[in-house]
Parts: C-alpha cells; structure tokens; sequence
C-alpha cells in the first residue's frame, strides 16, 4: 500500500442554513479544499461524495456527478456512499483505499447534508430511517435506542445523568471556541439537566444537533503530496468495523462491537495504541455515545468513560481531549458531512491551526464514526507527514 | 492487480412485486448468489449494496448494514452506493477494485430497488431527481432529455421512429424468453408505434419499465474462486466514465462523453475490441438509448445504430445480440439493481445456462450502464474463467 496524505481541507459554516443548497455548499468546500491542497484541479481524478438524505429533502440523487459538474470537472467519475451517520467517513476511507492501492492518485472526498428544510418534523422522521424500518414502527428510534444504552451503562457500571451532562457542557465548550460550530452559545451542567426529557435518561442537550454542513478534503499519495503541498497530513491508518443493523440482536448494550473492530484493525495498522493519541474526535450522536466510545477506543476502562468527562480528562487541556470541534452536540451532525468534517478539524489541530480550540502538542489524531444501531463505525488515524 | 472471477449469482422474478419488501428480496438473492459460489457465507469480507430509493420508498437507509444482517453476517462491513441508474454497477466496480487490490477476498455485491409502492405519479418524481435539479424544475427529466438525442439522431443520421420502435419490439421479444422478465408479453412494431405518446418522438413503449428487482454476485480473486466453484467467469475490466451532469453542458447530443471514456478504458484493459464480444447488455432506458449506445461502445459507426437494429444485427441469433435479458425494456429497470442484473445475464449466458434465450457461442461478454444525465457510465467486461 501507497502511503495517503490529505493535502487540504475545506469546511463551511455550520448550522441552520436557510438561505443554502447543497450545490453551493459543495462548490464552497470543494473548492476551499482545493486552493487549500495546490493540487490543480485538472489532477483530481475522482470524487466521493457522501450524503445520506439529499434525494428526498434536497431532490437531487446522483449527487458526486452533480459535485463533479459544480467543481468544473464534469469529466471525472464521481459517486455517492451513503451508510448512515457513517456515509463521509466511509467515502473518505473507500477513496483512501483507492489511492493506497493506486487506482487513483489525487481523488476529492467531500460530505454534504441538508437537513433543515423547513419542515423539522419530516427531518426527524427522514433520519430516522437510518435505522432497521421495522424497529422504527415499534418506536426504536434514535433517541430511545440510546436511551437503552444509557439506562444499561448507568445499571452496569453507575454512569449518573451528571456525567452525561458533562459530556455535552464540554462539547458546547469547545464548540464556542468553533467558529464553524453549529452551536455558539455555552450551556452549563444545570442547563442540561433542566431541559426537557426527550427519552429518559437522554434530555434534549443529551442529543446532537440537526445540521446543515459541509466538508471536503483532497487526498493523494504521500509522496505526490509533497510537490504541491508543504504540509500533508498522513493517514497512518483506515478501518472499518460493522455490528448486527438491529438493536434486539446486539452483542452488547453497553459497548459497540463495530468500533472495538473498526479501531483494533486501526491500532494495528497505525502500529500504534490508545496512549500515542494527542486527540479524539468521536461520535457524540448523543452525550452516553461519547462514554461508550472513549471506552470502546481504548482510552479508559470499560465503565470509566462518565468517571473520565467528571475528571476533565476529556477537555480541551485535559490527558486526551475529546471532540475539541464541538463534535456532534456542539459543532452539529450534518450525517453524511459529519465523518468529514471531523477529518478536516484532525487537519487543522495536526498543522496548528484550530485557533482558540487548539490542542497543544497535537501529534497524532483519532477520528471515529458511528451509523446506524449502531452497525457500522469507521476509524482514522492521523499524524503529519512534514 | 490480481484477477477477479465471479463466483456466483442470484436473481429474483422482476416486476410489480407489491407483495416484496427490500429486506426480502435481499434475503433471496444474496442466498441464492451464495449458494451458486459455493464460497461459505463466512468467508464473506464485505457487502457492496446498490440502491438509489430505498430511503424514500422503502423507509430504510443503511441498507448495507441491514443486507448483511439480513444474510447472517451481520459483522461483515456493509455500505450503499448511488450513482443513479449506474448505482449497481459502480458498487459492483468498487468491489471489484477492492478484490483486484488485495483489500479483501470475498464480496457480496447486491443491487436492489423496489420503485412500486402504490403510488406511481410519486414514484415517477422520485426516479426524476437522478437528473439534475434544476434542469428538473424546467421539465427535464428522462422522457424529455431522451427525447432530445432521439430528436437530434433523427435529424443528424436520419434515424427513424420505426428503427426506435424495433428496438422495442426486439427487447419485448428478448424478454419473453426470460422468466425473470418483468414483461413477458411480445409487442409488434405497429404496437409500439401505436402507443400513446409520452415526449415526442419517444412513445410509451419507447420508456423502459418501472420495476422492482434485485440481483447479486459473489467475487473473489480468480484463483482462489477455483476452489470454491469450477466455473468462475473473469471480469476482463472494469472501468467507469463520466460527462457533464446537465443536459445543458453536453459534449454532444447524439454521444455519450462518459460511455466513450469507459469503453476506451475497457477494451484497453481486456486487450479486446468491439469484434471481439458475443453479446452486449447496454443501457437502453429509452430506445434511442440501445441505438446511441452500440455506436459509443463501437458496435457500429456513429450513425449507424438504427440501422443495425433493423438488419437484425441486434437480435439473437444475430451478428452482436444486444440486451438478450430482455434488457430495461422488458427484463425491467429496477434502478440500483439493473447494473447487478446485467451481469447476472452475462454470467449465466457465459455458463451456458441461460435457457431460451442463450446465445450461440457466448464467449465474451460486455455490460454497460449509464446514470444521470448520462452524466456517468460503467463498461465490464467478461469471460469464462475455465
């Protein structure tokens, strides 16, 4: 396998985008990722655009073809993934593997979603169908299947409603130090406690935002990368993992087998552990999600993953800060723009340039996403190729 | 790049399948592609899934990850691939690279679309947004795009109704020698002449069939595919092109951009040329469609290609049998899964198995499909691998 740098990244702001379509939302990353690469854009030889619900909210399928057209290079294969809240992580990585083996050599991966139209009620169900349809009709959705893990962390290993409060005080923290984020405004652990329940134990600050957003990253061979870029960042491992699609046969409801495959096979690429991690983003679906995932990656014990956030361990300044972006809760979930978005933070803290939220020392990135029951998880890691 | 066989196929009935779910369909296929392998499901390294509306019609994103629960390997990394009406064949193609590179051994690829859920002016708008959106709002969609290439081949080449209307009567005739076809029946050309016209000069039996319809395929590496299974069939290349996304922004009216590059890439990589194949399943969603696409693929000089059908040249029995499935005409064009479906044809032709419709000496086969505008195209081709 070729070694694969990303060469530059591009994002939008993030959040309630009225006055935006995703045509103009891919051209914006698109072409911010390309200025930000040096690649020229005659060298890109495919795109991979991930977004989960575009045919039915923004009437448009074929969406890589149309990316292709936006970005002028109508002429280069394109496509869509779609695999729930893991759709741009899974681009990212099948384009990945598309360079390592040198199919292709430089290739544009962007994630795009827009999910406020108007209507929040048909948003809420539309996402909803990312999970098994017909668990869906007996009301396992997305905040009441976590909700179970919640209530099973809490019964197993005393995980307490504070803790999970904590979760999303911190990423609304580092959110507000974001000025991509979604959300703006710091909330503190009293806040969430006395919102509105949505699924017991999970209130409505447990739950990540409905977000409009985009991201994109040019990728290609390492050594390539260094012609047209000073600073490429180096995709020191591309795993993913996968679990059962429905939430009555899960091999646990307190730990995610798809993410204790996905980052087994990625340490072991990377040749690296949990301890060589200067920083994590990770898939903050809702704030239990967060615990479950510290713990399934490696970083705390199983059953230490609320002891760890009521410690500070997880915060910006802490042993290994956790969702520095704002992550799902704060920087908001675009779905299938998320797993890109938290590609182009890794960039941005690797070269030093994250601004206010900046993670000193940052060496070596973890990104990790989850979608569906969950059934699927992605793991990156990255570190600077410079 | 290692050599790629498949191993094994599965096709169901296709149709008006009210009494189908997506969930079952997949079952029955991609069991029946397992146990036509002979490759034991636990050797199954991922699932390549196709499918453009099942989020909308069918309540169900994810649908890689609910395939693979739905088959017993639930672990199995699973995701969805959208290219329009190409979203079976770039899965099948992203497979393919998969396996040719070494990432994994054995892959479950599966296309599949049900598109009748008892509300046809609906479904109809859904298939719409393949194209894009904007061009949608003025009144572009596939009848009336179609139905300026059929227009401009009309007025460039002297292409006839008739000469449309036989490639309908031939498909129709195709079909009713496949029992899969969703249209059994046999249309004269007077018949289709006589039809109610949909946008001129393309009648309703010039428009292919909305249907539902799944198909899989296993593949592997070639040599391992002997141990499992004595008749693997090689694919002799895999590639994909592309165009402009607008109709609009064409290259040319009367030739598809993106079916040219691929068959370039195609014929390149199989060290083959049009003389070279026994029979062609190509995309022929419109009539026009079958006759612009044996010219681009080479069958024919430009211009030729209505003539072609008249002499016979594209009929079994005749000189380059085209769509001998019944093609989307008649076998049905069941979106994500008609690319899938194709080479479930060329496999069985290859093997001999393919009943009242075999062709005679089926040596090398090619399949080609086209998505969008056609804003994107996929050319395979194959051959018998013992």
């Amino acid at each position: 396998l070729r070694k694969v740098a990303v060469l530059g990244v591009g994002q939008c702001k993030w959040g309630m985008l009225a006055d935006r379509t995703v045509h103009d939302m891919i051209a914006e990353v698109g072409n911010a990722a390309l200025r930000d690469a040096g690649v020229p854009r005659n060298l890109i030889e495919a795109v991979y655009l991930g977004n989960v619900t575009g045919g039915e909210l923004c009437n448009q399928y074929t969406m890589g073809s149309v990316a292709a057209h936006a970005l002028g290079i109508p002429a280069v294969p394109a496509h869509r993934y779609e695999a729930a809240c893991c759709t741009g992580a899974i681009g990212f990585r099948e384009a990945y593997l598309a360079v390592a083996n040198g199919v292709y050599d430089f290739v544009l991966v962007i994630g795009v979603e827009k999910l406020n139209v108007g209507d929040m009620d048909r948003t809420v169900e539309v996402i909803s169908r990312g999970f098994d349809s017909w668990e869906g009709r007996i009301g396992l959705l997305a905040p009441s299947q976590y909700a179970l893990y919640a209530t099973a962390h809490m019964h197993a290993y005393g995980t307490t409603r504070e803790q999970l409060a904590m979760v999303a005080e911190k990423n609304y923290y580092h959110g507000s130090l974001n000025p991509d984020a979604h959300m703006q405004k710091r909330y503190t652990v009293e806040d969430v406690l006395a919102a509105p329940m949505i699924s017991d134990p999970l209130g409505r600050h447990d739950c990540s935002l409905v977000t409009d957003g985009a991201a994109a990253v040019v990728i290609g061979p390492l050594e390539k990368a260094k012609e047209y870029n000073a600073r490429p960042i180096e995709v020191l491992a591309s795993a993913v993992g996968a679990e059962t699609s429905t939430t009555a046969s899960r091999e646990s409801y307190v730990s995610f087998g798809s993410t204790r495959r996905a980052v087994e096979a990625a340490y072991k690429q990377a040749k690296l552990g949990p301890e060589d991690i200067s920083f994590v983003e990770t898939h903050d679906c809702f704030t239990i999600t967060e615990i479950i995932n510290i713990e399934d990656l490696g970083f705390v014990p199983k059953g230490e993953g609320g002891a760890a956030v009521q410690d500070g361990y997880t915060r910006l300044g802490g042993k290994i800060p956790v969702n520095v972006s704002g992550g799902l809760k704060a920087k908001g979930h675009a779905l299938g723009a998320t797993g890109v978005g938290q590609i182009y933070e890794a960039v941005k803290q690797l070269r030093g340039e994250a601004g206010e939220r900046q993670v000193p020392n940052a060496e070596v990135a973890l990104t990790h996403m989850l979608g569906g029951a969950p059934s699927i998880s992605t793991v990156h890691i990255f570190a600077r190729g410079y």
